[in-house]
């Protein structure tokens, strides 16, 4: 590049990071945040994996509440099972076992083995050595009447200050949207399956 | 719940069922897919390192290029270099050792360690044994012309047939989107840093 192009570049990259300081000298707030990920299209479960993945890096204590992938041979799964991995040791895994919803299709039954999960996974919301908690596709339970939002919304509150949470699926209700510090709304531009591309492991699961 | 409602929803479950195995059934191409997660939300990085993992859990060989956040001390990194992990080996990791553009501001000393990233990653691209390529931040190096946008549609074009790539950040190219088996766009809803709230480890590094 010519040196008064390659010039502007710099410059303007000057410019950038001055406002990007000026931003991280603002925010000086320091407390556990509540992460909604939520809309139609594909990577809120990996984006929750791959955050999860980063606060067990940093040797943080991690809870994984799995709603609805629980019977799936997940490639997650098999990750976090492997015995070797030492960093895996700080990671609780709950999973509720009916699978998938529409495969059990028993509202009785779902709505059983949905509060024993939640019951399993509420005394981490007040464990200050749990950082993190991902409550994976928690917003279907929700829809189906499964649990009560005011459940998750009084445990969130009562939380330790430095406790993370992320929340993941499609319909998030409007209370948790309210209460979030982030949320991120993935929209299906495209998706492969809809082009007749086969569900495959290492993606999909 | 009373009988009557919990029949309808489960014959509503049922019909849900049969539309879901329906789509399945069609779905009966199987080869490698390129998926672009683009936008300015939270949960890109994140999104393909949960998918990376998902990968490594099934004992894929993959291959991970960081274009921009190499010189931080991230979570991920700390966990892919975690010698205990046997799923681990499976991982090569390629990363851009300038760091953040807005930190160094040189054009030319960019653009030569983006290039020299980039013939790293090249090789992976006709290796059959190479299951996954994740390339993180890829689109900035588009977007200040460090890279030609040709040279990854091509090394796309010519890879083996059950290879998948996933390519992360804002401002994804046209020509990329076009070719994309599938696009997520993430919308930033909102985002705890405008809040004043202070960025932190396992979160966003």
């Amino acid at each position: 590049m010519s040196t008064d192009k390659s010039q502007r570049h710099n410059k303007r990259m000057q410019r950038h990071k001055e406002v990007v300081d000026a931003k991280i000298e603002q925010a000086d707030i320091e407390r556990g945040v509540v992460i909604v990920i939520t809309g139609n299209g594909k990577g809120k479960t990996t984006s929750a994996l791959g955050t999860l993945l980063r606060s067990l890096g940093h040797g943080h204590h991690c809870t994984l509440v799995q709603f609805i992938k629980g019977q799936w041979d997940c490639g997650e799964t098999r990750f976090f099972a492997d015995p070797s991995c030492s960093l895996n040791r700080n990671l609780t895994t709950f999973t509720m076992d009916t699978g998938f919803t529409w495969n059990t299709q028993d509202f009785d039954s779902d709505k059983q083995a949905t509060e024993q999960v939640w019951q399993q996974a509420l005394p981490f919301f007040s464990d200050p050595d749990c950082r993190l908690i991902v409550l994976d596709e928690i917003n279907y339970m929700f829809k189906y009447k499964y649990l009560d939002i005011n459940d998750l919304l009084q445990a969130i509150d009562n939380r330790p200050a430095q406790q993370n949470i992320i929340i993941t699926g499609r319909g998030a209700p409007k209370a948790l949207l309210d209460i979030a510090d982030t949320v991120s709304k993935i929209q299906p531009v495209k998706h492969a399956f809809n082009q007749g591309i086969k569900a495959q492991e290492g993606i999909e699961w």
